[in-house]
């Protein structure tokens, strides 16, 4: 079974990595990018078949270690 | 208009970041884990209503700045 994991800064958390994004995109003449957020994308390839049991292992590792939870978010899809 | 990129690995590109998942992952105690694959995952805030528009300006970004298409693909989805 494989797993897609979005993890993404919380509302409100600064993000340096998108504004330097935007800012580059700016200076190379994109107008109009009024924000960038930038997170991470992880796709899992696992053993397990079961998808509850799978859900409940993919969240584990998020919250163990994919995941800050202080400040960042994480949503799976199981596929 | 809000603009979801993916940025992936190639197919075949070595993932050094998702090898060294993968080990962590194992080491944390959670068999199973057969491959990681770790992207980048971006949220645009765009200025541009026309969604055909957008997604031209943002494939351009794609392509300048934001993939290196020599070893990544992208996917862009408007929101």
């Amino acid at each position: 079974m494989k797993a897609r994991v979005h993890v993404t800064l919380k509302y409100g958390v600064l993000d340096p990595q998108g504004k330097a994004i935007a800012g580059a995109l700016g200076s190379l003449g994109f107008p109009g990018v009024n924000d960038v957020r930038q997170g991470k994308y992880l796709e899992l390839d696992l053993a397990e078949t079961d998808a509850e049991t799978a859900r409940e292992q993919v969240k584990a590792m998020c919250e163990k270690l994919l995941a800050n939870t202080v400040i960042e978010n994480y949503s799976i899809e199981l596929v």
